[in-house]
């Protein structure tokens, strides 16, 4: 419930005193150094963490991105992460010109740990923090300042030592003082000093100090004032380079790391899309995007960023949102007639002057720089109020496509779209799924069927006339139930088809109600989908087979010169 | 595919000359007035736009949280609009402090239109804009400056004497450069001067001008740049009320907002969730919220945040991503050993001390200020690298729950996890599935089913033998198919059920394939799953409805005193 004034249980940030900042004058004219850590910051954040498959793909996704330093785990802390790292390094996966970086408590065996999984790495990043936020340090920790430094010290001693004793590896050396942007800022840097102190740092050998804002809890602004404040009053700024984390608590952390590199952070770490501990990490894609939309390379690669995004999905199991920056479904889209109209004129216009600079109205990049398209620019039939395929089918004829088939029918559609080269309506699409999937009767339909099965027997036998070319005959099979008695009755025909896939749910109620049926079947080696619609749960799903015979029969073939010999 | 180079296509945004800005030392201490554009911005940029019904649901649950300007419509370019204006006034649905906002373009038969839609209102504000920005000045609709401003000033002309006709309304003028970030800075400053004059604002009788950042193209430093800019440059300050309007293009909408109020803005139109065109207008909850975290009451209610979403989800047909700020499924959760240790320290220390500011590690809100639990913080099983109830069913056990069925079951799951008072497994979690669905097998159990059903005819006959507490019986049946012939035979039997939705799916391929059937029925007035698993598609569907009945037995009585007359 939420407090009719809060000014008793929460705080205001504490202001930086910073009345002469430069950084509101300047602008990004380069690239920072970015650092991914999807697989460290992002992984420990997700429902269900990468396993080691997922980890690999995601570490080869980032390496053809362009980033040159990922952090791949926290190897002391998780087996599955010490593993990967000895898997990346063993397997000779990791480029020469990419740094994995680890992150490590600042507790001796710890990192020892961290660099037994390190071992013979080639470029390496070695990541430490302790806490040194007032309130971890007080109510999580109970340690002194004093204490809080030593702590540091002694990890920055002992990683030198390990760093020393390994010189075959190209080491780099990496300090966080945790929670950062809730940390005194005088103490940060006396911190940050006694570290860079022991750890010996030098122009040519400059250490990392990243500045975590773990948990987002002021304007963006105070991050940046933060960053200022503290480059203009650590001891040897020249000596480190300074990194820059944010999190996203107040929907703000793509503007605090902006705002941070324009007061002097020369290197962000974040994660592809924004995934992270709760609100999750800074979004890198989209930092990346807005440097190149001003302009200025960001030395990483979203020409393709639809597969990007597809495999983050799949390795984080979780959704990019149709409004994200730069990727999301719905942000090359213009749905309103004045914005089309003005998308339009510019893009005439553009035409005239190919080379000149962009400026189409309502675009903030050319879709196609990022391997999207002008056609998804106006989506279907926006105008009139209805659009999306998926969804237009659902809340108007209660299909529910399950997510392969919805892949599947959107290429139908689209097909349709570019054979009639006009605007697709909410009929068009229904129609295109009958034609498509529906009304597939040829060769095969289903004429009628009949089932019996006995009591205390799970074998049911199941009797179905069925025509091919308009020529009826009887097929009979038996199995557990009535669809796999209906495959065995197939088979007995010498056709070979299994069942993938299948997915049946109502439509409507009461006396309108029937069943549809989604049958994914493997036929002649190839996956194709059949729907079956019918008042009988058991009809639908028949007629869901033969639907998917007929589409991979009719794509093979004129439909004329098909026999049934052709599934074999 | 990206540019190697891509200065030649795009152009860095012009920076504001402003170096003695003031709003880098200010802070936000009061709430802006804060306008809903929803049911307008948000509402455009949909796939399926809202009907009537859904825009009556969203229009209350704005006034619900206390919004006091909600942008209703664009009545002049949508019947839909005009109707839905017309009927808020007609039935009296407006609250005698809420004044409803429309929009309309600078043209003189829309204006008209739009106060025939507004006629009899108590108070409104009339939303009118021309676009400004040089681009689409140029390319979009050829005017010069001295054009576009008059195209302003008649409009103005136009409004203001349909407002003096009808003084039985408290009307608000709003004017809108349209894309004012990307408008020559004094050219905004002289329309909206030559507007205000035309107008006649007063410091009693203030105007709004509206500053949209259309299209997101600057870091939100820029934005603020240019309010301040603005306020210092305006004829009469004072007879303006400054309005902003952020889109999120660049991932900064949030940022932009709140560094424009810092900068001189009295005023924030927005949408819940940062819905609308492309990425999205600025999202006002997270504005909100951002400040009640400073101790600055918003003047909205979020206490019962998840109930809101829900409706803005149903109403805009879009989801909330899991990660957004304040509201996110994953936001006040916390997955890795450090992290929730350190809040639990945080809580017990809160405990002692609940009075106190909060600061709880790694919470930047106490979630039951928005209404959700501290249950929530830590997710089921989260350390073992498992955990999402309805994703780990599905990933480990092929089990794919209907949406209302997982929203059911995870009340389930968090009951167990309450009984048992430690950390929910995997397996625990399976296993409540299992106990609360499939293992309910009294008193009705399906002992065994035959079906027949004759060529040429719909018909299904179905006998079951049942077992009720043990005793065997068979019952008989006849529908359009298994399903409803079990419904029949049931209703023989004086049982009254009802199949309200019906989702089947296989899970696993093969011969170890089987079907699982999960039927929503209505039974006693109640609506309740039931799920059936077998190698049959007709016994998994019957068993399912099987199961719903014994849960809804089960829960109105001990199982050992219910006979099948409880049912009817």
């Amino acid at each position: 419930m939420m407090l009719d004034n809060p000014s008793t249980k929460y705080r205001p940030f504490v202001a930086v005193d910073l009345p002469d900042r430069q950084w509101p004058s300047r602008r990004i004219e380069a690239p920072p150094q970015w650092c991914a850590v999807d697989l460290r910051d992002g992984n420990q954040a997700l429902i269900d963490p990468m396993d080691l498959e997922r980890k690999q793909r995601f570490f080869d996704l980032l390496v053809k991105i362009g980033f040159k330093q990922i952090e791949v785990g926290f190897p002391s802390a998780s087996q599955t992460d010490f593993d990967f790292v000895r898997a990346l390094i063993d397997n000779d996966k990791v480029p020469d010109d990419v740094h994995i970086q680890v992150l490590t408590q600042a507790r001796p065996h710890l990192i020892d740990r961290t660099f037994e999984a390190l071992k013979g790495v080639k470029n390496a990043i070695v990541h430490v923090y302790n806490a040194t936020d007032p309130v971890f340090r007080r109510v999580v920790f109970n340690v002194n300042q004093a204490e809080c430094i030593q702590i540091a010290v002694d990890a920055t001693t002992r990683i030198r030592e390990h760093m020393v004793a390994a010189p075959e590896t190209h080491w780099t050396f990496q300090y966080s003082p945790e929670l950062f942007s809730t940390t005194e800022m005088d103490f940060a840097v006396e911190i940050v000093d006694a570290v860079e102190a022991t750890y010996g740092g030098s122009v040519d050998k400059p250490m990392i100090v990243n500045l975590p804002a773990t948990v987002e809890c002021a304007t963006p602004n105070n991050y940046a004032d933060q960053v200022e404040w503290f480059c203009r009053h650590v001891a040897h700024r020249d000596h480190l380079i300074v990194s820059v984390h944010p999190h996203n608590d107040r929907g703000t952390g793509v503007a605090a790391a902006e705002l941070a590199v324009m007061a002097g952070a020369d290197r962000v770490e974040g994660c592809l899309f924004g995934n992270g501990e709760r609100t999750g990490n800074v979004d890198i894609v989209t930092l990346a995007m807005n440097l190149y939309t001003q302009g200025v390379h960001p030395g990483l690669d979203f020409s393709n960023i639809t597969p990007i995004m597809r495999e983050v999905e799949y390795c984080n199991q979780l959704p990019v949102h149709p409004r994200h920056p730069y990727v999301g479904d719905l942000v090359f889209t213009a749905f309103s007639g004045s914005h089309q109209d003005a998308i339009k004129k510019g893009m005439a216009a553009r035409r005239e002057n190919p080379d000149g600079v962009w400026e189409v109205p309502y675009l903030p990049i050319d879709p196609l720089d990022v391997g999207r398209s002008y056609e998804a620019v106006i989506r279907v039939n926006s105008q009139s109020g209805k659009g999306g395929i998926s969804y237009l089918l659902e809340q108007e004829h209660g299909i529910e496509l399950p997510r392969r088939l919805s892949i599947e029918f959107s290429q139908v559609v689209q097909e349709v779209a570019d054979r009639l080269g006009k605007e697709i309506t909410s009929e068009m699409i229904y129609q295109a799924f009958v034609d498509e999937y529906l009304e597939q009767r040829e060769p095969f339909a289903l004429i009628s069927h009949r089932m019996s099965s006995e009591p205390d027997s799970p074998t049911v036998t199941l009797e179905a006339t069925i025509a091919e070319h308009g020529a009826r005959r009887t097929i009979q099979g038996q199995g557990n139930g009535p669809l796999a008695a209906f495959i065995k009755a197939l088979a007995a025909e010498g056709h070979d088809v299994e069942i993938i896939d299948y997915h049946e749910h109502s439509r409507g109620q009461g006396a309108d109600a029937e069943a549809i049926a989604y049958v994914e079947v493997r036929v002649g080696g190839e996956a194709v989908f059949g729907v079956g619609t019918d008042e009988s749960i058991t009809s639908a799903s028949i007629k869901g087979v033969m639907s998917a015979i007929n589409r991979k029969l009719s794509t093979e073939a004129p439909a004329a010169n098909v026999t049934a010999e052709t599934l074999a």
